[in-house]
């Protein structure tokens, strides 16, 4: 059964069914607009899109994958400004003949992921389209706190990441070279793992600057850096390729540091902290900030791919 | 110069220096997420998206005509429930191909769209995409005020209108056969005039139920009236098309009152009111709340054009 026979009335019927509001939710679905608590005041809000053949394949991923996909983006990136993510709004296109069971798998995959962190779907649109595209938007709470942003680092802090770097982009690597295993490494890929809770963790604990890793650590680093007007760099024995990542990537002839440092979508937190704070649960020490600009391991410029450029 | 030529990083830059990120905008575009003033406690939140070639045509429409258009239906939607909009977000996605002014055209219309109710851009996203699709996200603030829903009309109420409709229905019809003029039924599917802060007077006025016409006054309306319970009969007479519409429609052999009664587009707003209620400003009576089910035209069921549906 497609998209078009069950018509735009059908087909939203069928996906809000799939939705749970969350518990900010003061009007969910099927009205002109929702209505979200914003406890202090204040939302935190944000957008990501993900275009079919571009972010996502179906035949790499399943529709509630890339649900999950879709969902993590946003609610990272609410998480990145030490907010914790109150809801969800979902515009999708399809083709009018698309299984329905997609658009409902999708529904089931974004719902699930908000789930974890108490935030649900509370409002979206649907259009006919050529291509798939699923816009998320995230709205998220301060509980009262700042926003911690990409311009406060300072000289002499401590660079923390929460969360895992590489696995998506070997997992994608993996998959690219026509192999579905290891699944640790594929599933990273399909559902990224992101350290949610660690944002308003970091927030409380007194971060000066964080960035949601979505286009690869020394990339989103280097926002930090440009914005904060300082340089950052890496001890590269922070970081270890674990066996699972390390057999793959000898497997395919990749240095996988190329991953780990490079490699986007596992929507890690990376952070900077004062010296003098203890890093909360959950976030280890990476780097240190210091004069100057950009990004280096070591001390030295790192020789592999650059980020990754949506139009190029 | 294309998108391809200036990149990622080249694009969000030009098109953000062409957004003003309004008066809620505490934090706007350039970190993970912005953050948006929400005085009450609550936000209001909507998305919908529009997709080339099947809401807007590049040789119909100029770029910034879209951006007024793409901002108009989500800062309507907001206004519907009664509240004043914010702040809007953007997920563009566009082909590699695709000149840069068009999308800097599109940012100015937005922004210029937002500015009329003192709303303004505080954050986006952009993808490459063999379809060029806007997908619009508006918050909005109901300054202590109840939601106006669908569901709250009552036997008894009167239907009153607050701006026009048939004029974007009129211009399209008039664009598909080829034409351009008159241009006050072209500019109207172009930039359609949306009567925002009427929402908001209708809401602090006692407003049972409202709703932005996108779909068409019939369509809408039938959505107030099962959402509610109720009936709903409109008078013919209260009707009336302006000379140009009335020369179009003869000259094309349409009836005007299908572009009156079942096109959308034009985002009037479209609310019931206790009969004791003096109407606010800009708002006139329509029609009646009555028992029973289902929308009529001076009693009877109207033999019109059905309302939009996106798949079929």
């Amino acid at each position: 059964m497609s998209v078009a026979d069950i018509g735009e009335f059908g087909l939203i019927a069928r996906v809000t069914a799939r939705l749970d509001p969350g518990r900010a939710s003061l009007l969910g679905p099927g009205d002109d607009a929702a209505v979200v608590a914003a406890p202090d005041a204040r939302v935190v809000a944000c957008t990501d899109v993900l275009v079919d053949g571009r972010h996502f394949r179906r035949d790499w991923s399943s529709a509630t994958d890339v649900g999950h996909r879709a969902a993590a983006a946003n609610l990272a990136d609410i998480a990145a400004m030490g907010a914790l993510p109150t809801a969800l709004l979902v515009a999708l296109c399809v083709p009018p003949n698309l299984p329905v069971e997609w658009a409902e798998g999708l529904a089931e995959g974004l719902s699930a992921e908000a789930a974890k962190v108490g935030a649900g779907v509370v409002g979206g649109d649907m259009s006919a389209s050529p291509t798939i595209t699923v816009a998320v938007t995230a709205l998220g709470d301060l509980a009262g706190g700042s926003p911690v942003l990409r311009s406060g680092a300072r000289h002499g802090d401590v660079v923390a990441l929460a969360g895992r770097t590489g696995h998506a982009a070997a997992g994608l690597t993996v998959l690219s070279r026509g192999f579905r295993t290891p699944k640790v490494l594929v599933g990273a890929y399909r559902r990224p793992e992101v350290p949610y809770l660690a944002g308003p963790a970091a927030a409380r604990a007194g971060a000066t600057a964080m960035i949601d890793v979505s286009d690869g650590l020394l990339a989103d680093l280097g926002h930090v850096a440009e914005a904060s007007g300082v340089a950052i760099d890496l001890r590269r024995d922070a970081f270890e390729a674990p066996r699972q990542m390390s057999d793959a990537a000898q497997a395919l002839g990749v240095d996988p540091y190329d991953w780990m440092l490079t490699g986007g979508e596992d929507h890690a937190l990376a952070a900077t902290f004062p010296a003098r704070v203890a890093l909360p649960d959950g976030w280890r020490p990476v780097g240190r900030v210091g004069v100057g600009s950009g990004v280096t391991v070591d001390g030295q410029p790192y020789a592999g791919p650059p980020g990754w450029d949506h139009f190029r």
